[in-house]
């Protein structure tokens, strides 16, 4: 019984990682397309969001079977419900890769980006891409010392998102509204997405140490 | 054993209500903070986060607690499920809610908002934090109907914050880059903060009917 319930478990460690790495090409793809206008690609993106939602339904739905024939304890317990919640971040990452590919999508064929800004999307989309990889290794190797890396990398994101602001807001800024406009939604997106992964490692974190890391806030 | 249960999933709800209440109250002062210039109304939203966030952890340790010792199984499962899961768009609600006072703190004494779009952001407030309490209510008597109603509600927050979209691109918006920036920011939290109420009434029809409604995404 217990041996079985272990094979489970792992089982859904399996789909949690796969589920990363799904989400990780989600928005590689997703930065891809917003920085070369690239419609195939975005519609590529948006219609397999749904797949990452039917990997959330089975995760949760696995970890349910497993709370109910199982009723884990203790770190098996936290282990389940850290899965739970290491799916809804998953998700929610693949939702915010959706949003970067419909924000291509709706103005193709004219880039969103203009020139200057683009640098700063191309680095937050490797950071963030990284991001969801590291989530996924963590997740396969329970290494908290990997997991605390992430943490980095999320303040990378951060410092960028925030001098995107600085950018936009200049009095000399040449783009007009319409870009700005997309630029704070973008920014947001990304920087949302390095929060869920960093997110998703503190739950492995909190399964293998028995303590939850500070819990992150969202600057601004 | 039976009855000590549902004794203790009854508190938990009771603290997932007051929990609502809670974020509906932050909301109703940072729209108020944020349309008054309210420096003062800001800052006390900013400082009752942290309680926001010690009552989902006490509702996360509480559902931990029930799982372990009580292991149910079936729809007893499933509500302290969804009482997680709803703990933690509670208190998303809370952050979103908190942003919005950050943003009143971060312009004062200049109002965030130029006249043309208080309107918009006064009627999304008055929706946002009417979600919330209807939030609290299904939750406290889980009433299937109530929590459909709610996503009525949310769809007039999505066709407000949409129009907001079409203000600000407007090629004659006079307020500048900066001001389409904040705004950009604050009626994205408006309409997440709506969402969330929406999957917070969601989980409690899942667990009343054992059917969960449409995920809802977040359009833009």
């Amino acid at each position: 019984m217990r041996e079985a319930y272990h094979v489970e478990l792992d089982q859904l460690a399996q789909k949690l990682a796969a589920m990363s790495a799904q989400v990780a090409d989600a928005m590689e793809q997703a930065t891809q397309a917003l920085l070369g206008a690239d419609l195939e690609l975005a519609e590529r993106v948006i219609s397999d969001d749904a797949k990452v939602d039917e990997a959330r339904a089975d995760c949760e739905e696995q970890a349910y079977a497993l709370l109910a024939l199982q009723a884990p304890v203790a770190t098996d317990l936290r282990t389940v419900l850290a899965a739970i919640h290491a799916a809804e971040s998953l998700e929610r990452m693949g939702d915010l890769a959706l949003h970067v590919a419909k924000a291509a999508r709706r103005r193709h064929p004219d880039p969103v980006l203009p020139e200057q800004v683009r640098p700063y999307f191309s680095e937050m989309g490797k950071i963030a891409v990284r991001l969801a990889r590291q989530a996924e290794q963590v997740i396969r190797t329970k290494d908290v010392e990997a997991a605390r890396s992430l943490e980095t990398d999320d303040d990378q994101v951060d410092d960028i998102h925030r001098h995107l602001f600085t950018v936009i807001m200049d009095r000399d800024w040449p783009h007009g509204v319409a870009a700005a406009v997309d630029i704070t939604l973008l920014g947001r997106f990304y920087e949302r997405y390095a929060d869920h992964a960093v997110s998703v490692a503190r739950r492995v974190v909190f399964v293998v140490t028995g303590k939850m890391p500070g819990y992150g806030t969202d600057d601004i």
